[in-house]
């Protein structure tokens, strides 16, 4: 049994069929009828009047959204171990022009407010030092810990008292709500948040992210730069049926939930390794190489994290069954 | 009826198929199965070793090829028609950071040797100008006209003397070796290409180009350049399993001869009207604004072309049953 | 003697006696008691207050100009034989960010307002075309011919109507003005003009030309650009007293209507072979191979401009005195 | 007088009369005699074959040697306290198209070469994380402090083991050079360095910095690079007189020796305040904020240097009676 990344996990069969139903003829690129229902679909859910675009990628998302916030010369303050910062082989540099990454620290790689307004306090108001634009945070964070909507609102608050953009790389926002229990409003434009990647292909998806524009304005040269960067698919419909599926009856939802149930397991199971709290469905443990080779003997696999270390994530189709397992395993080293 | 565009068709069932059955779990990113066996089977279907990465779009594959071949201060020549020119919102720009297009004229969007040659002998081989790194031809042409591998092959000599890379728009280069009758091979680094956009969208795909590379010391940079454009999709075994599908068999070339085969029917009804010989599946007429009236009053669309033109596009899914009903309305008028 | 080009001829001695007056200990960067009169200096002389940078280059100056203008993705409307497209090694396309230049043709490599918005018309306005933001024109044009008021403010009223900035590449603007016998304002912001690069260096100067911003909501961005770009020279005290002992007395004007004198002298005793109307300090003259080479033995220098062509440019420091021998040459051939 | 920074001090009298000595007529760019005479001179200077480009500012010479070292999608190593980082606006962003500065720590902001071969010992070997391609060290350091040439020699050792570039930005080299008394050759390229950004303007010169290249490959695209940031002064024989007058009897050197001998001066009546060893021409010292408006009061200005701490910095033109009053103030706190 897998456990290396929710990336690795298999789609939901509701897709595949959205699909199937999708394969009529239709107006090419986004102009596609269902194309056409993403910012209702997204508005409703998010109970406000919000614009989305598909696209492949939550590399995609997180550089479009940063792009439209962000002039080349500025730059976007994030956490030393965000996604875009670590594991996107430098695309923010390359869709904002060359804008700079500016790295803080933090616990289970979350910024605070106090963080952020400290590193814009310490910056120069002149022209040799670059002036950030942007603020991007990672909810799920890269250590699966959730950002609550307070503390969302904590940074936005600097944000807009130094005018800058807030950015929610929501690659598993699914599995944040899932263990907040509040509404999607909430955790973004509520708090703050002027756009988020909303991730899908983490959590049972195939192939299409939303990028979520609460702030408007932000959009329009958004639609240029997808076409400029090659992510305006011509047959935009197949992207927009995985979305409207994940949406229609909250599968979305249900999805991360089941993957965060199956963390719990493994964290009960674990509790006196963690590193962080699980919060949503991955879990970083304490695991000695000898212990790691125990358990890959056994047919589990996952990721060394660092010396002594290890991550195992839990995905949407996998049940207390498929878990329970592992967590036994772990238990008895 | 619509003769819009090859991109408004649907996906062929098979496609769908393959999609179903890559849904296991598997490697994130290109570390699957599928995408493993990419390079294999293109080199089988050219006939030598080549290097091909999926990507989700041709602007996608033209651009992170003509990043491989051309620094930012070079520039890349191509038809003024071109559709990296027109129609890719300068995509180029953007993945070349900042290359210039260098536009010749040129019958039926092709360009020529003759063409290609002067346009270098009049730059003057000093820093004030921009020095071109690379031709770019499409064939398919964006008039729906074919080159010949000599055609090719010309070209190549003059990028060989001047040290230029040659890239191979082939958005409907299945179209282009259905009406040759020549071998892949032949029509790409037999005369002398260096990379390929081998396009499958418009020929019964769904979401997956090859970008192949015949010079394969221009690959190792691009899988870099892929990641950083966000076009690294981590389910990408559902982009290989549909190019395995369509290279099984030669389902690609079985789609292409069919929709090569209603674009006859149409020339033919429409011959005193042809703008350009129809040499695959795009058809250019005179038609009044009265006569598109009146076709489209009968139930078929297509593109306006300037004034008194039209494009009709025919597609892999339309049998020659599909078209009749066109050629003879256009015969009619 | 010389008439390759007035960048070769020799700094005028008031400006050398300014930087020895300028070699004091101050502030370095902008932050110097002469860069702080620029503002001043300039609204004085354009009879507004604008707000002026000081750069290095007119190529630095045009680009800065255009980036504060033109978004990566969108484009620029300037001449085919515009400078800063046909000389400046693609320095658009760097420091926008990979903005695409659309090029117009026009007689004596001048822009109409029909002709523009002709251009504008024909681009669809949807994101697979690159969309205008920005139109540059030279004044004195490439051919040395001069944009009246008129004409200036005719092409500013289609750039106001389509939301476009309007740029004028002024390498020659002092020409242009001592020939139109105008004021500086007339010829610029009075006839809807955003930004201008006023070139010095052409005319008696070393280092030292000014983007001028009569719009100076776009000043803002253009101070953090001009770092990053690597202009913020450290000394820039020497570049503002360049510039204020070019302004002091109208030297600037004084020295474009010495170069403006010679051309004339040209111009009339080559009357019969004048390319252009000569209206600044630029001849282009029909003029075999074996003439050019009988001028040549003779002691004159100039550049071949295309074949059975040349051009030859007066500067500041040639009195009718030097200039007359070529002239009584050119009529002797 | 003022111990600001060696940016606000006066011109060496020698660099104006070889600017006035330069105002003949020349070829434009960097076609005339002075600038063809670079490459030898500075061969000379480093006993070895090299290509030298001037250019206006340390910061363009920089980022132009990291252009040549560093594809946009990868990165280059630096101390995080780097004048590349800090003070230079994001220029190496801009000029290498969006690559990534990455950051390491080191006492007196010098990097080690354990720390270097730490850092890309950790960096994952795939295309999600950026690749380092050159390492860049300032010489003297941000803080005042010199790498010997076996420190040097070390950190090239780890780059040619990871085929890296080492750039050296040598704002002031030449203090380094006086400081250790070894040849330019044994600092440079016998220690490793493939290109060094030879400062002036800090040390008594106007206008003109000097790109060195050791590999000689990395220049022939620079060219291109410079013009098309438009760094290539049409009158750049004005800049080529400025460097061969400061080599020439290795005025370079005078003047840092004394920079240098001012420096120590103030760095023996500091001693027991000093943060950092004095090695050049910059002493860091800790100053309360009373001390330091005492030393204002009696008219000497300096930097303040975080909470209290101060930045002094000593000039060519300063003698050790300019200083000394300085020196004896601090004694006397």
């Amino acid at each position: 049994m897998r456990f290396f990344s929710d990336n690795a996990a298999s789609v939901h069969p509701r897709l595949l069929e959205a699909l199937a139903q999708a394969n009529g003829q239709d107006t090419a690129y986004d102009g596609d009828a269902l194309s056409a229902q993403l910012n209702d679909a997204f508005s409703d859910l998010f109970e406000i009047k919000v614009e989305a675009l598909w696209v492949a990628t939550g590399t995609a998302a997180n550089s479009l959204a940063l792009a439209a916030m962000c002039q080349p010369h500025q730059g976007v303050i994030c956490h030393k171990e965000a996604h875009i910062e670590q594991d996107e082989a430098g695309a923010p540099g390359f869709f904002t022009g060359g804008a700079k990454l500016m790295l803080l620290d933090g616990a289970g790689a979350k910024l605070s407010a106090a963080s952020v307004e400290a590193h814009c306090a310490a910056i120069r108001d002149d022209v040799h030092q670059v002036q950030p634009a942007a603020v991007s945070i990672t909810n799920t964070s890269e250590y699966g810990m959730v950002y609550h909507p307070d503390e969302v609102a904590g940074l936005a608050e600097v944000c807009k008292a130094r005018g800058l953009g807030l950015h929610m790389d929501g690659a598993r926002f699914a599995n944040a709500v899932a263990t907040l229990g509040c509404s999607p409003a909430e955790l973004t434009w509520k708090a703050g948040v002027d756009a988020l990647s909303f991730g899908f292909v983490k959590n049972g998806g195939m192939s299409a992210e939303a990028l979520v524009f609460f702030d408007r304005t932000l959009a329009a040269d958004t639609h240029y730069r997808r076409k400029r960067a090659g992510h305006l698919q011509s047959k935009g419909r197949f992207l927009a049926a995985q979305i409207l599926a994940m949406l229609e009856n909250d599968l979305w939802l249900d999805n991360a939930r089941a993957a965060n149930a199956g963390a719990q397991i493994i964290a009960k199971a674990a509790h006196d390794r963690l590193l962080y709290p699980v919060e949503a469905n991955e879990i970083f443990i304490k695991l000695s190489a000898d212990e790691a080779a125990q358990l890959r003997a056994t047919g589990f696999d996952f990721y060394d994290w660092g010396e002594g270390q290890a991550r195992l994530v839990t995905s949407w189709n996998q049940s207390a069954g498929d878990v329970r397992p592992l967590a036994e395993a772990i238990a008895a080293l």
